[in-house]
């Protein structure tokens, strides 16, 4: 339920009473917000179906409001990560932390379990997650190349050669900031632009450019989210990628 | 032999043949270089005294650079460090990585020995660099409390108190990237100000102004220089803090 997806951008929808009545039937065993959580009640809601709360954090003052509000499990997001930033008690990216640094402080600062995320790409990172004091780890960037994986094309092939261009935290698309590789549309209009609308509406104004450039197979103006550590990328199956991973949480 | 010095900000003098004839007399074992290597010449120089040559990179492409001219080891700088940036081959924050992602795609690119700097603060941020392939570490700010350093008053008293508020990368205070907490003159002047005159000549222009302020007891305009995780500092003999940081590295 988080509402960004990895390959398209940002839903439009945020987690309200009529998502939980839809979702309710189903009882997930899990449900993990971004960009902060809900009502406390809709929160009650969720818990009474017996799912687990996660959210995601990018400073230890968001982890340690997140575990007063009752959630069970605290993603503590590096700025490493790719996608949007999880982010929702600041506005400021200047002094948005790193996985390494990050980690081991909310680990400290709270009781429940962490999650690291952020730079991860495989069981050397998951080791590396695991000393700073992870249960375990959240990768995204690395399953991008999956076969399972809704990836478009252009983003595919600009993941297979990531190392190629650095990535940026960019409001340019949705509006809110998240980290892709840098193109066009990073470098000229941000990465980061006052003149942005607001979250989601930034996409609906790159929108046309962005159709217009990928009829001519450019990705110039296109999302192409990916993490600060793009060298876990295959076009593997999923499952090949997560048993590597779990190799080094052992 | 590094151009910054931690307490106080960087050192007016480049490495040039006059320093290298000051040095070489006392034929240093160890030689480590900021902000990229001098000329060729000089480096053979410093070589040929049998010192071993380090240097820190803040990217993949930095770090292939040191090592096609010739460095022994390579500090990989993740941004959560404190003080100056390395950087050299790009003046672009905003594609500057974590020590999480860093460090392990510069173990997989070069051939050198990678030394891992940034939020390492004690024995399982130690641990978590040798996971990501790091033969060893490079830790600052959990020094800067200790009886040996040099780090003013006003300075570790904020030290002291560093969860308290966050870092930022900042040019005002020397007119180069470097890290510290932030206070009036990176959140009014700052973080990062294109009206800041160039290194090292804004240390000059924010002098008069921190005088000012450290009479009154107040560290306003003061560089507070601290990386993203301050956790380690301790007001213990240095010794102590590296036996404890050094079992992360067993």
């Amino acid at each position: 339920v988080a509402p960004s997806s990895a390959a398209d951008g940002p839903s439009r929808a945020p987690f309200t009473a009529e998502i939980a009545e839809l979702i309710e039937p189903f009882a997930p065993p899990v449900v993990s917000f971004h960009f902060g959580l809900p009502a406390p009640a809709l929160v009650q809601r969720v818990k009474g179906w017996g799912a687990k709360v996660l959210s995601s954090a990018t400073t230890v003052e968001e982890a340690r409001q997140l575990e007063a509000r009752g959630v069970d499990v605290i993603i503590a997001q590096g700025l490493e990560a790719g996608g949007h930033r999880g982010m929702f008690l600041t506005e400021d990216l200047d002094t948005q932390l790193g996985t390494l640094a990050l980690v081991p402080q909310i680990v400290a600062a709270v009781r429940v379990p962490v999650v690291a995320a952020g730079g991860i790409a495989d069981a050397a990172g998951a080791a590396a997650a695991r000393a700073l004091g992870a249960v375990a780890v959240q990768v995204g960037t690395a399953y991008l190349l999956c076969p399972e994986a809704t990836t478009r094309p252009l983003h595919r092939a600009a993941l297979a050669r990531a190392a190629e261009r650095p990535t940026a935290v960019t409001n340019v698309f949705s509006g809110r900031p998240a980290r892709g590789l840098v193109n066009r549309a990073i470098a000229e209009l941000g990465p980061m632009s006052p003149l942005a609308p607001p979250f989601p509406l930034a996409a609906d104004g790159v929108a046309p450019l962005r159709a217009a450039a990928e009829r001519q197979g450019s990705d110039a103006f296109t999302s192409l989210w990916c993490g600060q550590n793009p060298s876990g990328c295959k076009a593997v199956p999923a499952a090949e990628i997560t048993r590597a991973i779990a190799a080094g949480l052992v």
